[in-house]
């Protein structure tokens, strides 16, 4: 399985990915779920996948062909050169209508879900930032102010932190932390996501990423906010009040 | 959906059920998914349902036929007399069977979900108290010091917590503000889980509920625990370390 989330508050966006892929309980690989394309000042994009693997790899490859190709020929449209967010959007959804059209019916075949999604985040010069959800089918959604997260794959363990704290005034700071909290949440739940972790952050208007790194297991900073949180829990838990009739 | 969780630890049973059925997200109803036999001083048992209502009802009926025969024939084998609880389990599992065995394929062929699940706790004089979760097909397993809980239904928002706070050794007042606050994510994470509440405790060796009552939406006493633990989430992540490269 799989975890990715993305937050996109006003300050900016924040993405973490695992990077566990698994066929089957007994085929686990590491692969990142995390595409970063960036012209400083110009445009940063981050792109998370989940579902068939083979579908998203081939998504991103095709997305990457398309920017040589547009290198040499300014008349072809990539994700680094369209107009609009909304447009980057339109462009990964028609790669994956067309892996979907040319490789779904033989995998299905098979016994294999074909299905796949990808968030989308970013911000192009002169744009807003903006956070996409891209289905299968190629059609997409987009976060808003009522709803400023989307998560694909394991997303249930790690969905109530999100619904306590995040609205679209949490800071980068925060809305970092509530990733990280999430995500802790659900390793510990789901054997099936595992670290390392890929995060990015984009700070608004910045149009280059402030963060982009990998976080490994043993990364201290991480360790100390899973231990703390730990604390924080069972510290607000023995502080419950009583349920008991007295 | 249903949610329905179930703790056994060493000083005794908890559990708690939601009571919200739907067929359709516009076809909500309220049904009461805990069912309850008790002799005190003898046996005390609670049963706790999930999956297809027409099955669940039909084994609860069954089961309490059976009592009623039982009643006035020593010789017919019921929830209530049989040796131990895992002839209980053998017992519930088998009019599971049955309901299966009789109903699923129309069910099925009307494309609707035949699968039904139960919970079921209780101690039998002279026995330890146990903890069950019977399947469709009619087996079943038990708590063990390993996993001292089970869910029912929509069980993933709510369990990141029972893996932090629970084990064998916690109290039975731990245990209820556990189930609590799990029901507590539920609820907020998932439309179709909804009040009110009905819970059971039943201490080791008392042979009777110590606690048995519905909990309904305006409870004080719930409403005091779901609003300290959104402080105390709040406070726990506003006290995270921080991410940020310094």
């Amino acid at each position: 399985m799989t975890y990715c989330v993305g937050l996109r508050v006003a300050e900016g966006l924040v993405l973490l990915a695992d990077t566990q892929t698994n066929a089957g309980l007994d085929n686990i690989s590491r692969f990142t779920k995390m595409f970063t394309f960036e012209q400083p000042g110009e445009r940063v994009l981050a792109l998370l996948t989940a579902g068939n693997l083979s579908i998203t790899q081939g998504v991103i490859a095709r997305l990457r062909y398309g920017i040589q190709r547009g290198a040499k020929d300014s008349g072809h449209p990539t994700i680094m050169s369209v107009e609009s967010m909304f447009e980057v959007a339109q462009l990964v959804g028609a790669e994956m209508k067309r892996m979907q059209s040319e490789n779904r019916e033989a995998i299905v075949q098979q016994g294999t879900s074909a299905d796949a999604s990808i968030l989308l985040a970013g911000q192009r010069k002169g744009g807003k930032h903006r956070l996409f959800l891209i289905y299968s089918a190629g059609n997409f959604i987009q976060a808003t102010d009522d709803t400023p997260y989307f998560q694909l794959g394991e997303h249930k363990y790690g969905k109530p932190i999100l619904d306590r704290i995040i609205t679209p005034k949490s800071s980068l700071e925060e809305s970092m932390k509530a990733v990280f909290v999430s995500m802790d949440s659900t390793l510990r739940s789901n054997l099936s996501v595992g670290m390392p972790l890929d995060l990015a952050v984009i700070e608004k208007d910045a149009l280059t990423f402030r963060i982009r790194r990998r976080i490994e297991r043993d990364d201290p900073r991480f360790a100390a906010i899973s231990q703390s949180w730990s604390k924080a829990i069972r510290k607000g838990f023995e502080e419950l009040p009583t349920f008991f009739e007295g």
